[in-house]
């Protein structure tokens, strides 16, 4: 604060005082030192905002194919489990909103990284032994998205370089792109339920790497990590000294008797931010309730780090108070049956959706095994009218009224992603057209190993 | 999307596809030619979160002075209207988010920039015969703040500038500062009711200008334009060509007869972005419910300023559904009494501010006409024992319990700020104080006189 560059006599009165010797560092009075502007209209937009760009948006803005009007659409390409209505978040969750609304505390602004209340409960609800969490490592978020910038955007200079996963996510290299950093991408092996190929990781750590970004349980890929496999990925970030961004936005959403893991208790000395948030375990995506579990047993981050994503969250002033208020009752007054009946659903339709296009020639369903999605392979040497799985999930659309999202939204050619959480006829619907659709444009054996030969 | 870059070789027998083969663009496997990271740890915070610097919670943590334990706390400093809960907001915001909850339509994800039928409402509501508005020219944000961040955003590159008022909101600064901007300062002229100094303005504007912003009415002078006025600071804005960025949070909350004019419809030509938002007029900051309303007539802006906002507004998915479902009953439902009441009730806290500080010597209020915010000026040269108005309104609180925000948090040095909205005996009980206190550290005109000979 230059205070003394800007002197104000006020006259001590009464009299209302005027601005005098107003003299501002940097700033030049007399006209013929100005710059002249041009006198006309030119408004561009930003570099930043041009360079903040949606793949998937771009991808399937360019689309832009009709369905069948002879069948109705199903669209099995938006990740959000409530458009359907099949499935409601709990009345629990209804009641403590309306709980935090009728108490009259919760109008105001909050700390901009959240109530202090709110933000104990978070970090009591994701505490353990191995990793304990107070208050003060809890920063709560405007949704998960807001969480994962904030994490990139305190951990990355531009020219720094992050490690994101491949398939995965758009945001990641949405948001690192748009801050001028450069994105490294990690494989991931279907083969081996989709994970990281640890060697591959490693080799692109170099000393502008700031982050790796890991994100499980996965989307695009249903996929969930063991144990056994999070401690050798922690093994390599703390070979290469990297902090990790731990995206675990469906943690929990985990099939069957396997249990999710998160990843910070696995570790001593890894300095992890793990983001997560209310949108998809309680299935109110829209309403960006999101955090940031700050773990930093050996004070790796410190508080320069902390401080940072304090001084970041300043800028939007965190997520709706209303949400903040109910968070309590959210946590603790939602019936364990609520978790498992929404497992249970989208087990039943992962399952349902496996089985059906395992035996359709030319597709390779990959079996998940949590969050919401599944990935299916296309033998694109099956099917010569498209040229890529853009092609062929336009065709999808426009012969049979079947909407995934081509897995080059994930940088992952050659693939689809199938949303599942979508009603159960609908899912068998589905299936049922993908299975005629591929059918009609297959290439039987003969046919492909003529190709083969044509190489 | 360089698909062209990574090969999938897909074993087309329903057997789980391997990758093989994978070429990465700009990473090199062979290790000889990585650069090699020093395996330690070291993370530090980036630039842009060290950049991120919000002036007033930089000066207010420094200040760190205990109240007289004898009196109880009056803050005066904050500029949230709930903090005293005299100011609910009224029982009809609250049953249309009740609404929004039981509808259950609200859950998922809506467009990054906000339902097309709130932004419609939004739209209708601001729209006048002068400067038509349709939803398309709305953009939902998570609260004014982000309003702000979005349009400084989409308007200026790093190392152009910006104009903001002084004294004014910090956030501007803080945002342009993290930006990588400029921020360039003009005057408000405290003798003339804060308008701004046009000649100034001009003076400051240069080829590298983005915008200018100007808040009206204003956090944190209480001021409020005339018609006369906007449309002179609309001039040098078209004569300059310059698009401004109006702050416009406050609009409508303005004392006695007279009516809040936007700025907007005073124009054909100036390309403006208005922000507003439920916090202050509807009492609920938390909430987190803001928006940019793009009035273009000219085509100024055009389709990339609206596409860039659109590209920014999709790294965090924009505010809260549930507010968003909320909004048309908000807008429509709130009975006309509930503004009246509160404007009435801050315009009754302003005048018996005004009249029990206008007669305090040393101090010069200057009169606000809307928003919630009175400036009071200090003849620092007869407070001698003070270097500032920080140190003033340090000693303000150590011996009485007030606390006022020192007006250096608003670049303007030797006054502080009172907030209108606490309760009418909070706000008696606290001008007593500060004229008892006045009293105590006033050095009589005499005193005076023997400084300015030591000059």
């Amino acid at each position: 604060m230059q205070t003394d560059s800007y002197i104000i006599q006020v006259n001590g009165n009464g009299v209302v005082p005027t601005v005098r010797d107003v003299c501002i560092k940097g700033t030049s009075f007399p006209k013929e030192k100005m710059k002249v502007r041009k006198a006309r209209w030119s408004v561009r937009p930003s570099d930043i905002s041009k360079k903040t760009f949606n793949p998937i948006r771009a991808i399937v803005d360019s689309m832009n194919v009709e369905p069948n009007p002879n069948k109705p659409m199903i669209a099995l390409s938006i990740g959000d489990p409530t458009v359907f209505g099949n499935l409601p978040t709990d009345d629990q969750v209804i009641q403590a909103m309306k709980g935090a609304l009728d108490s009259g505390k919760y109008n105001g602004y909050a700390p901009s990284i959240g109530y202090q209340s709110s933000r104990a409960v978070i970090a009591k609800y994701y505490s353990c032994p191995e990793s304990p969490l107070e208050a003060k490592d809890v920063i709560l978020t405007s949704g998960c998205s807001q969480a994962i910038e904030l994490a990139l955007g305190v951990l990355a200079n531009p020219g720094q370089n992050i490690l994101i996963p491949r398939p995965g996510f758009s945001l990641y290299k949405t948001l690192a792109v748009s801050m001028g950093l450069e994105v490294k991408l990690y494989n991931l092996r279907p083969e081996k339920s989709w994970e990281i190929d640890l060697k591959h990781l490693e080799s692109l750590i170099d000393d502008k790497t700031a982050c790796i970004v890991v994100n499980n349980p996965s989307n695009p890929c249903g996929s969930v990590f063991s144990k056994n496999h999070l401690q050798k990925i922690l093994a390599v970030a703390s070979r290469q000294c990297v902090p990790i961004l731990a995206d675990e936005i469906y943690g929990d959403m985990v099939f069957g008797d396997r249990k999710f893991q998160a990843l910070a208790p696995l570790s001593t000395t890894v300095p992890i931010l793990s983001c997560g948030g209310l949108a998809k375990r309680w299935l109110v995506p829209g309403w960006r309730m999101g955090w940031i579990l700050i773990h930093d047993r050996k004070d790796i981050f410190g508080n320069e780090i902390r401080d940072g994503l304090i001084r970041l969250s300043q800028r939007i002033l965190g997520p709706c108070t209303i949400v903040q208020g109910a968070l309590e009752h959210i946590i603790h007054g939602t019936p364990p049956d609520f978790y498992h009946n929404t497992i249970s659903f989208i087990k039943a339709n992962a399952d349902l959706c496996y089985s059906a296009l395992s035996v359709v020639p030319g597709l390779t369903p990959i079996r998940p095994a949590g969050a919401m999605y599944l990935m299916v392979g296309i033998a694109m040497e099956y099917f010569p009218e498209f040229e890529n799985d853009i092609e062929f999930t336009e065709r999808l659309i426009s012969e049979q009224s079947v909407f995934c999202l081509p897995a080059t939204c994930f940088e992952y050619p050659n693939y689809f992603r199938v949303v599942l959480t979508v009603p159960e006829e609908m899912m068998l619907e589905a299936c049922n057209r993908i299975r005629v659709f591929c059918q009609q444009h297959y290439l039987g054996s003969e046919g492909a190993q003529e190709m083969e030969c044509d190489k």
